[in-house]
């Protein structure tokens, strides 16, 4: 590590595939300790699988450079279809137009990929088999055991009061345990509400089934072949993006390089790159052959940097050329913001907080000066053919998103929406994969809202937030304000979250705002995870909780997000060693904890059996 | 200042009483800068009222100690009442149980008193006016304009698409901006489904009705004269409490002291000493004498210490005596876990955390060792009658809270919290001020459950919730874990949130901590403000937007809920003093500011027209 990253804990282990037998899929796996119990026995604790994106960075066991870049994990898979040839560049692209190398067109014609089989397993996060009895995916629903089913219903309108069930005859501690259990992991009431249905074990058949339906995608251009797939869509777990890039202020190669590692190192699915300075292609470049994970970029910023930033000199010409540019380099998705049209932007003068995308003010300017369509919107299709050649997704933008509660869910927002659908019916049928950006700052009352339309209105193409952010009056805390609207909106179905670091609003963010940043999300999105039913999100849950409640500090550290800061934490009150080892907390000293307490009502109990 | 808190930002203000003259609301006003236009004109910002916890700690005009401790503002309020008398120990009491001096009992009786007087006019913000057009209270519907009613049932099933919106006659920005105006402003679909229905404007004897109905509660012991009245109730403004309290481990009462005066700093409304350690009583003493927040306990602590920490020793008796004590000192309110029967102890020893609450793991652990019901079940009346005497509120506890996500909306949670709503109704007969504490760990698809339960089964009695927290797996990041759950469930209804620390199952706060942690309960807490369509919350959010878009610097810091953290945020990027009248922002630079360029598109539609 040339840096200060600290280890990931537990180790890097890979599952191997079994359509694709040499895909392997990287993970981490947590050792625990084995359980004491206060008579002397012990019990063993499973090892914890987690989801890992950092990549070969990960693995002690590769030796890789900034100035290497990463093996070329998919080079081989994608050599082997046949279905692309090197340009004049160097570059990989379709060798026709009718057959483009996209995930998409694959999907639809039946096949499963590496790519797909890769990012099932990915999603499993190592699971063998099901483990649920009879959660299953929604449209088997008549496949379910009665009983559970008759819960189900019951419990879909509300359990009875505690009482009532008392009054109920063989009513007692087990026969409720069995109740609650199917409560609990079995909210089928909620899927069917929220219109979120993970189901119970990933297959690359549903992976694919999902790709072709346009609700997933995998952004895996064929010129980053360093790339680990992954799959954003809302049925399987919330992802998150994390936005790197220097300005014409500051930052330097080798620290957006660093950035990225950072980023990915605490749990970043996808990266975007933002620069607007200097050196725009030579950032990204580094940035594409150090990155296992997608890298999405905003195209018109480079564009304008080829104009001086004169926004008046930005044409159609000189965007496409950049597009191609970019898609050569290898960028796996990128943001364009062609659904802004020209009678739109009239009614974001009288906004409170006008445009805040700087994609979207650059293209409105860009509209005032001419007097014409957005260029995006006109060469639409042009724009996907060349997207399709490289298997390019596209992110469409939300220029008008609102930069203020006051501007919440108003007409230009959503007007913009109503045309992403329109956009991304047109880029699907090109074979494009694409996804849906969205808000912004909406108060917490107007989040359902605003997935149900696009959902509605784009046809259940992956959505892709910034936030929500449910407040204006927090700066220094909009970490914290994205991560509430962000995992209200991702319960409901949004499928990857852009992080917003505490420094939004007032700077640009250093090394500890990214982790403080990336992992707030991370929990956000975990949060939904569990909300949504992912089958396999609870375990690690329990297994902390297990932890915690055993007093096993070192597995409690070793499963959180952060490991490194809970361990500082407990630190800072009881520093010495043993205290690690206590069988009491910090807060409460031995007398008074309440979890040694109820251990020891745990033990009365069971002698009085 | 004799520590380092920093100055709160703006002046104080105080807006006198009309029915009770001698009464003073303290308030803060943040002075704004004009508005600059690019053509050279101004324009003047109104200056903006927030809430202000601090007392006269605040106020840079009253001097005080920590050992004088604060003026005795309600004492003369108390004493022209004529219905408490000394006790012998000087304590003030009611003179007659049949008529106790609680806010409750003036309720009923129809009186409005300078504490209710003093909340409506808190509540308002210093609103003289009620400024919105149709958004009114809801039992009075019929009185709104027949446009407005039209639009609401429109928008009550969601707003049309844009592009029917735009084929529609007459359509024009300006009739679209009504439209959406009023979207926002009157979200009647929403207070319909969520039962939370604020009203227009906070009159003293809205404030009474809801007092009445234990919708809301004032927690103000007759011996507790330095507390500034404030309410806590689903149609109020979302509160927050602070937990602070030495433990044997660490803590010393001034510190205790400056913990207290850190938490209403940053905006903590109430503030629980949850001390365990020695000196219990005289620690309490100092808190109370200088708190102008009403001060909450959990008098089984001290119990407990009485007994030498044996919960074997502990009896009714000592327990009586140590909340007579208590209550005679001033606390304001007090946490009884006296809904944990003994019948539901069998089922925690199923869970995966058992049980984390300490006071109920006193409870149950007692009843195992005594094989009888928890005591403060069986004692109930005559607990009621005691904190009848002094206006002590009772916080019913929830000792069988879930410590995790498996435990959660289980059994013996729910079986306690039907008990809390029995007990609620009692306690409420003998005059006595209710609240009903809730979990804990909840993923986020259970949390409106929660809400629901306990409005249904604790008969709308006020919910005050600890977290909750949406998943278990982050350590060191828990204030924005229960941050989450905290926005979801204050949105529906609860009444106020207790924070959680990012030390929380890891250490005891410290400065910092306690900071972060209000900071972030507060900005939870104001999102659902937002949400719950309290007329005066969004007048800040708006102020900060606009100052926002038009490069107000100082103006945007003055009004965040941390002024010194967005200050310093800015400054790590932009140092020097031009950058704070800079007309671009840090992270863009000058040529790629959104903000600037929207406000270049701006003028250019300006000058078209």
């Amino acid at each position: 590590m040339s840096f200060d990253l600290p280890e990931a804990v537990g180790k890097r282990i890979y599952v191997q595939g079994k359509i694709h037998p040499k895909i392997r899929v990287p993970m981490r796996e947590i050792e625990l300790s084995d359980s004491l119990f206060p008579d002397g026995s012990t019990e063993k604790n499973e090892p914890v699988r987690v989801y890992d994106c950092s990549g070969p960075w990960g693995d002690p066991s590769v030796n890789c450079t900034e100035e290497t870049g990463l093996p070329r994990l998919r080079e081989s898979w994608i050599e082997v279809r046949g279905d692309v040839q090197r340009a004049e560049s160097g570059a990989l692209r379709a060798v026709s137009a009718d057959a483009p190398p996209t995930q998409r067109a694959y999907a639809l014609r039946g096949v499963v990929t590496p790519e797909m089989e890769f990012v099932a397993i990915r999603e499993n996060l190592g699971r063998e088999e099901v483990f649920r009895e009879v959660y299953d995916r929604f449209p088997n629903e008549k496949t379910r055991p009665e009983e559970a089913q008759l819960l189900l219903d019951e419990l879909g309108t509300g359990m009875p009061r505690p009482s009532e069930l008392e009054a109920q005859p063989g009513f007692s501690p087990a026969s409720m345990q069995r109740r609650a259990d199917l409560h609990y992991r079995h909210p089928a009431d909620y899927a069917k509400r929220t219109g979120v249905h993970v189901p119970a074990y990933f297959t690359p058949e549903f992976v694919r089934d999902e790709l072709a339906a346009g609700r997933a995608l995998i952004p895996v251009n064929v010129n980053h072949p360093e790339a680990e797939p992954m799959i954003i869509g809302r049925h399987f777990l919330c992802k998150i993006n994390a936005n790197i890039g220097n300005s014409a202020i500051s930052s330097g190669i080798r620290q957006e390089v660093q950035k990225l590692r950072r980023a990915i190192h605490w749990g970043a699915d996808t990266v975007m790159d933002l620069s607007t300075g200097a050196d725009i292609h030579r950032t990204r470049e580094w940035i594409l052959r150090n990155s296992p994970v997608p890298i999405g970029t905003v195209p018109v910023y480079q564009a304008l940097e080829k104009c001086d930033g004169k926004v008046e000199s930005l044409s159609w010409e000189v965007f496409r050329d950049t597009l191609i540019e970019q898609a050569e380099q290898g960028v796996d998705y990128v943001t364009l913001h062609a659904a802004l049209l020209q009678r739109f932007v009239p009614f974001t003068a009288g906004r409170a907080t006008g445009i805040v995308s700087r994609g979207g003010s650059i293209m409105a300017k860009w509209m005032m000066l001419h007097g014409s369509e957005n260029f995006l919107y006109t060469h639409w299709d042009e724009i996907c053919t060349i997207l399709a050649t490289y298997d390019v997704a596209v992110s469409i933008g939300d220029g008008l998103r609102p930069g203020s509660i006051a501007d919440a869910n108003d007409f230009p927002q959503l007007a913009e929406l109503e045309v992403q659908g329109e956009l991304t019916l047109s880029a699907w049928k090109r074979g494009v994969q694409v996804m849906n950006e969205g808000p912004g700052h909406v108060p917490l009352h107007f989040i359902p809202e605003n997935m149900r339309k696009q959902l509605l209105w784009c046809h259940e193409a992956p959505f892709y937030t910034l936030g929500p952010l449910p407040t204006d009056i927090a700066p220094g805390y909009d970490h914290i304000t994205g991560a509430i609207g962000g995992a209200i909106i991702a319960q409901r179905g949004c499928a990857m979250l852009c992080y917003v670091t505490r420094k939004e609003h007032l700077g640009l963010p250093d090394a500890e705002d990214v982790r403080e940043a990336v992992v707030t999300y991370k929990l956000a999105a975990h949060a939904a995870d569990l909300a949504k039913g992912h089958p396999a999100a609870q375990l690690r849950d329990n297994a902390l909780a297990k932890a915690r409640f055993e007093f096993r500090w070192e597995d409690q550290f070793n499963l959180s997000l952060d490991p490194q800061r809970a361990r500082e934490y407990h630190d800072q009150t009881l520093p010495h060693s043993g205290a690690k080892k206590a069988h009491f907390c910090s807060m409460c000293g031995p007398n008074f904890c309440a979890m040694k307490l109820s251990q020891e009502v745990r033990e009365m109990n069971n002698e009085k059996k």
